[in-house]
C-alpha cells in the first residue's frame, strides 16, 4: 500500500488524523499533573513527550495550546511553572485515556477518572500515586512552532521518584518491570516486552551481520 | 527511591545518562535514511521521533549537531533535503542498533549492518528493505533549541508505504502485527503487544471508575 502526498490529503479526516498519529511508531503513555493559581487540579494524558538532553536534564511535550482539552494544563504550567510527568502503567490505562475528556474546569480528572492526587515534599503540583515512577518538573521554556500552532514545552528534571527494583546497574530502567505502556495513535495501548539490551555500538565489535 | 536535582547531577556520569534517557518511557525504534550530495547513503537509528501534527503532516526529531554519529544524518538532510523514516522491526533490531556505530563517513551503515538500502520511484533518499513502515519525508525547518545545542528538524511526509493488513478501520495502525519495537534508553529493546483500543472520550460516555 503506497499513499502519496495527495492520497494522504484525500483520506477521510478522522483516517488521516488516525494514521498520521500513529506512523511515527510507538509513543510513551504519561499523565501529566498540574494545578492552577486558583486551586484546581488537572491532570492529563500526552503522547507526546520526548528526551531533550541529559546534562542538564531537559524533557520536552508538544501541546496545542489551542487545544480544548489540554489547554488546562498549558495555561496551569505557564501560570505556575511546576507539572509533573508520571508514567501509565497498564494497571490503568482506561482511566489514563479518559483524562483527554473534555471535563469542565473545576472538574478534576483525578476525581473523575479514579486517580488519587499526590502532594510530595512540597513540590507545587500534584503526582499520580498510581505511577510507580514521576517527575516533578520545572518550566523552562515554550519553544512555538508556527508551522502549525503547537509548542515545545521544555522542563528541567527537579525530583525523580522510582521504585529501587526499576533501577538496574548502569541506571537502566526496566520498563517492562515498571508495566510501562506503550501508545499508538490516539487510542491503542501497548505493553511492553523486554527483547534485549545490547552494548554502546562500536566499529571494531560489529557483529558480522553479513555471512 | 527519590533523587531531588542533586543527587541526578551526582550520579555517575553514564548512569546519568542512561537513566534520563528513560525517564519518559517507552520511545519509537526508527531509521532514517539519507544520502549525501557526493553519493553516500547514511543509516542511523533515533528513538526521538515525534508526531507535530496530523495537517498538514508534520513529524519532527531531535538531533544534536555536534553529535559525531549522526552528524552524517543532518548534514544530509540540510544538503538535500530528503530523509526517509523506517520503523525498526523486532527481526532487526541487532542490525538496527547497530548503525549507532562511528563508522567512516565514505562506509554505508546499510552494508555495515546487513540491511538493504531501496530506491522508490525517484526519491532522493534511500528507504530501508527490510522495514514495513516507511516514510518519504520532506525537510521543512530546523527549530535550534539553544538550552543544550540540539535542533528538532520538522519535516512533511511525502510518501507512506505500509502493508495494508496493518493498516485498520478508521486509519489505525496496528503495531503488534507490524512486528514494531519500542525502546528505553540508548539501548535496550521491548516488543508490542496491543491491550486495549478505546474510543474517544466523551465525558457523559465516562465508565464508573469510582465504584
Amino acid at each position: 500500500m503506497h499513499l502519496d502526498k495527495k492520497s494522504i490529503q484525500d483520506l477521510d479526516k478522522i483516517e488521516r488524523l488516525n494514521l498520521i498519529n500513529s506512523v511515527t511508531g510507538v509513543k510513551p503513555a504519561n499523565l501529566i499533573g498540574s494545578h492552577s493559581e486558583d486551586g484546581h487540579s488537572n491532570l492529563a494524558i500526552f503522547s507526546s513527550v520526548i528526551h531533550l538532553g541529559s546534562n542538564p536534564a531537559l524533557i520536552g511535550f508538544n501541546v496545542r495550546p489551542s487545544d480544548e482539552v489540554r489547554r488546562d494544563t498549558y495555561e496551569n504550567i505557564m501560570a505556575t511553572g511546576f507539572y509533573t510527568i508520571n508514567h501509565v502503567h497498564n494497571s490503568f490505562i482506561q482511566q489514563a485515556h479518559y483524562t483527554s475528556a473534555k471535563f469542565d474546569r473545576e472538574e478534576s480528572e483525578f476525581e473523575k477518572c479514579g486517580l488519587t492526587a499526590e502532594w510530595m515534599e512540597g513540590f507545587p503540583a500534584p503526582y499520580v500515586k498510581e505511577s510507580r515512577l514521576k517527575l516533578g518538573m520545572r518550566f523552562v521554556r515554550a519553544i512555538p512552532i508556527d508551522l502549525n500552532d503547537t509548542a515545545l514545552i521544555i522542563g528541567t528534571v527537579e525530583h525523580i521518584y522510582l521504585p529501587d527494583e526499576a533501577f538496574e546497574k548502569g541506571g537502566h530502567l526496566n520498563l517492562e518491570a515498571l508495566g510501562d505502556t506503550g501508545i499508538s495513535g490516539l487510542n491503542s495501548y501497548y505493553s511492553l516486552k523486554k527483547m534485549d539490551q545490547f552494548p554502546y555500538a562500536r566499529p571494531h565489535e560489529l557483529p558480522d551481520f553479513n555471512k
